[in-house]
């Protein structure tokens, strides 16, 4: 009996985003872990055991994964977009790290999905189409003056800015601290893309300029584009726009 | 007749890691249209006209596959990995943006796919499970002066960095140089990942420290990793480490 435990990206919602390689490694699972939304998004079927969890148990779900896996089980572990990007990937490699040794040689691969930052960046032209970052605006696990200084940095080198987890119930004022900060060391004319639920049915993508974003177009499930100095519209006649980012710069600024 | 235009990512190599959604838009399209090596990855079919091109060329292309849907093909132009990062999706913006006004109302769609960043990041673990940048180090469309002043922010804002286009026969010592500047910048035993032609056949994927790093390493289809001053290994009894970000931060640097 020989277990396995892979973390799986389900992409950011639609089915017809989830690679053949997670549709092929859950169908071979007796197990499925992870937050409950993205868990009911597998279907059901016999012979697989879901472990629903809350939001806030990260460490608790990796180590649960591990120990099944240990026993012989194949789990995966599901995350939406990418597992890599501020998901279940590094909080399972945390729990590897920290506890039972003969966990570092069980068979743990990770299997990337289509990830928020590109499938927003799709849905609205090629805003990350010249160097970029991303930032997650929590500070549930570091201190907002890094989240602060990070900003800075990414402004003055010119980075389009892609900020996950931007507001909570529990976070209500750091994406609006966030807009202040940038609108200092930026242009206010960049084009801000707020993306939400992108490729679901409650999808919502809209474009203001730097001077106009707000905190509270956004939600739990947007991902915020804060484009560079050089990021461009492209206006259409359906009233609609395409936001871009040239792939060459001019001087350094 | 009514053309359209999808930009798709085909990931890094392998089938399994294309979505269904760009497998299903292949299967529709009339002309494919792409660098010869990434033309070659679909399959041929009866009624799919496959324009290959060299990898220079890539506002010609864009401009080709805008005619031909404005003449009403169904046209898709392939890029590997994702098409929105460094790729294909803002050349063709960029030609939509300088181009014939009617092509704005074209139907243009970008199809997202699995980046090289994140393929990458998936073998090894999770090396990007904290605030992270993309930097194309290719000195062709933007200066070196510019490139060098990222790095170093980007090294102070302490992100994971992941280099896109190290190097190529052209651009023979500016990898070399980057890792020297990162040295004055980072802590010399920071994870470097050297990840070349992931998931294909040649596959080759070593971690070694900044001290360590060598531009020789690295070749055109290398994606290169360069730790934050957080990024940690994980020792396995195979001799084959992970490499992950733990998602929390200490103090601010």
């Amino acid at each position: 009996m020989s277990g396995w435990l892979a973390i799986a990206g389900l992409g950011p919602g639609a089915a017809e985003l989830v690679t053949p390689e997670v549709t092929a490694t859950l169908a071979r699972a007796t197990d499925l872990i992870g937050y409950a939304p993205y868990v009911a998004r597998v279907p059901e079927r016999a012979g697989l055991i879901r472990h629903g969890s809350d939001n806030r148990e990260e460490l608790d779900r990796a180590a649960l994964a591990l120990r099944l896996a240990a026993e012989g089980k194949r789990v995966v572990v599901v995350s939406s977009g990418d597992p890599g990007v501020f998901a279940m990937a590094a909080a399972v490699f945390e729990a590897v790290d920290g506890g039972d040794p003969a966990w570092r040689d069980l068979d743990i691969r990770v299997l990337p999905g289509i990830s928020a930052m590109f499938a927003a960046a799709a849905r609205i032209g090629a805003p990350l189409g010249h160097d970029f970052c991303a930032i997650n605006l929590s500070d549930n696990l570091k201190p907002w003056e890094l989240i602060e200084r990070r900003l800075r940095l990414a402004a003055q080198a010119d980075f389009v800015i892609a900020l996950y987890n931007p507001l909570s119930k529990a976070r209500p004022w750091q994406l609006g601290r966030a807009f202040e900060l940038l609108r200092k060391e930026l242009p206010e004319t960049v084009p801000v893309v707020f993306a939400s639920a992108v490729s679901d049915a409650k999808e919502a993508v809209e474009t203001v300029t730097l001077r106009e974003a707000r905190a509270e177009r956004a939600n739990m499930r947007t991902l915020v584009l804060i484009g560079s100095s050089r990021t461009k519209l492209i206006e259409r006649g359906n009233g609609r726009s395409f936001v871009y980012t040239p792939r060459s710069a001019g001087v350094v600024p």
